[in-house]
């Protein structure tokens, strides 16, 4: 039988916000399997702030995408076909699969997971990279210590939201700043965040942050950069830590991020600011991913998922990034593991 | 006897560059001491760059000038008198005694120097505190490796060149950016940095500092900030490190210091920038001291001093300091020594 495969290219490298003529729909016809290989169904797909990075053609961390090719991203799926004695049909894998609706791996590429332990979309999320972003970003640079008061922007999102549950986990007094209602009902109900600010209604930001953070921010965890950011700049505290994640306020910008320059403001309190991915501290992944389980299974830690169904709705939950529609993690499922179509 | 004592006295705070109505002439008589006291004739005074954040009435790691009051800052002098039995006539002792001819310190104001271990002067330059900031800065946050490229803005100035002496003992490639040939020269010629950049003369900094740099840059000292460190961002490596010293473009602006916001490039290499104080590391003063007077023992530091002649030339020596004038330490002879006037 051959197998369609529908898939997303990068048609056009965006300026500014995606649009439509950013991604295209197409498909091909599946080649069989060779020796060792391992046919892989599309679950669940993480669409995440980061890949705007790859739409653009600059050096990063990150190999941008290519033109014409189908784009990268993390993937939840089942092994339908399998020529690897080490993959079984029914398996639940995760990798780098891309937006398309199967693809044949290698064996190098294949991580299995355990679906007994937790939700298979968690390892996209408060299990996966989002989660490991919070928790190498906040405990290696922020370093939160009992009665710090960490703040953290992007706080009702997949990162932001694990940063406040596992800083409250360490004895730090959190404040969120998120921009909607719903977002911060979320971080104060749900995720016991000590204040949250909706930095979209606030009519003063600087005298909110004043008010949430009477003895001045001991860490502030950055995944907006902009304006938002340079208001908590102006609480700092002497030895303030500053992990940079992200800068999503910037990733659509068509003209250069101005603001004012940071350099007065460091020497004034031996601040220190620091970029990171995740995977700066791959070789202590495995440490990290058994303490998040821990804490999940233990309900130390909650998390939220937006979830969006349907292939064809990838690129419009991509675009929700950035209009900040998600909380929690946002992911699009695209089909039913055989498991639940078959009960 | 009475002794009259010339002195500068902060009066009014300025806007943008100091100017003439910035600091006044006056004089008081001194009083006589009292039990456990010293007079000291002031010798050499110390201009220096984060004494303008003084002028000004904001918050920062040290407390503004007081209109009205004394200017303060470091000072070299004499006793030329003592009620304490801890220190002679002739004694040459060192302290933040300000912008005046004599001063009437308290024991504890007072810490005696060597004069036979090296010059006097280079007790508030290289052996002090300029000299302190570029070690710690360098070595503590820069961490240099063998082979990394350092760059260093206010190259020529006290605690640039000798961020890239100490950068060099540590086997970096060493690359200053200053902003005259004589500087250029200085830099090349008498320090043996790699390369040096003329800021004022380049048509196009971003060119020079990628021939100067070919395998990017490791480590960025900043004294400066503005433009010129916008350009250095551009040419990080992976894990580059900040050390945030000075802002001194900014220092005399009149309006907010606007440039490229930094997130997006802490976060494309994971950069960690750190604003600091020679303060933060008192605590290790004591060994630091001891290996700046070994290098330069062994002749592996140098060290040039700017003097300006005269008291009344105080102001004007403060301001040469923004104006790019100086090589190496700034400082201001107001007297010499007994000895020397003796002899």
């Amino acid at each position: 039988m051959t197998i369609s495969n529908n898939q997303i290219i990068l048609a056009n490298r965006p300026v500014g916000m995606p649009d439509g003529d950013t991604f295209k729909f197409t498909n091909s016809n599946l080649n069989s399997l060779n020796e060792g290989q391992i046919l892989i169904k599309t679950l669940y797909i993480s669409v995440d702030p980061y890949m705007r990075g790859r739409l653009a053609d600059t050096k990063s961390y990150i190999e941008p995408f290519k033109v014409n090719e189908v784009i990268q991203g993390g993937v939840v799926g089942e092994v339908i076909e399998s020529t690897s004695d080490q993959y079984n049909e029914g398996d639940i894998v995760i990798g780098m699969y891309g937006w398309q609706e199967y693809f044949i791996a290698n064996e190098n590429e294949v991580r299995k997971i355990d679906p007994s332990l937790a939700p298979i979309t968690t390892h996209l999320g408060i299990l996966g990279m989002t989660g490991l972003t919070a928790y190498f970003g906040l405990l290696k640079i922020g370093q939160p210590k009992k009665g710090d008061t960490v703040v953290v922007s992007g706080a009702a999102g997949a990162v932001g939201s694990a940063v406040g549950q596992i800083a409250k986990l360490h004895g730090a007094r959190v404040v969120g700043i998120a921009g909607s209602d719903e977002k911060i009902t979320f971080l104060k109900d749900e995720l016991h965040f000590d204040e949250a600010i909706n930095y979209r209604t606030t009519t003063d930001i600087d005298r909110d942050l004043k008010v949430a953070c009477p003895n001045g921010v001991d860490v502030y965890f950055d995944n907006v950069g902009g304006s938002i950011s340079d208001a908590v700049f102006a609480q700092l505290n002497r030895q303030a830590r500053i992990p940079v994640c992200g800068a999503i306020s910037a990733y659509n910008l068509e003209k250069p991020d101005i603001g004012p320059r940071v350099q007065s403001m460091l020497i004034k309190n031996s601040v220190l600011m620091q970029g990171f991915t995740v995977g700066d501290y791959s070789n202590e992944f495995k440490e990290a991913s058994i303490q998040l389980a821990q804490w999940l299974q233990e309900d130390k830690l909650k998390y939220r998922e937006t979830i969006v169904e349907g292939f064809d709705q990838i690129p419009t939950a991509f675009l929700h990034l950035f209009e900040g529609k998600n909380v929690g993690k946002l992911l699009v499922k695209v089909a039913v593991p055989s498991s639940e179509s078959i009960s």
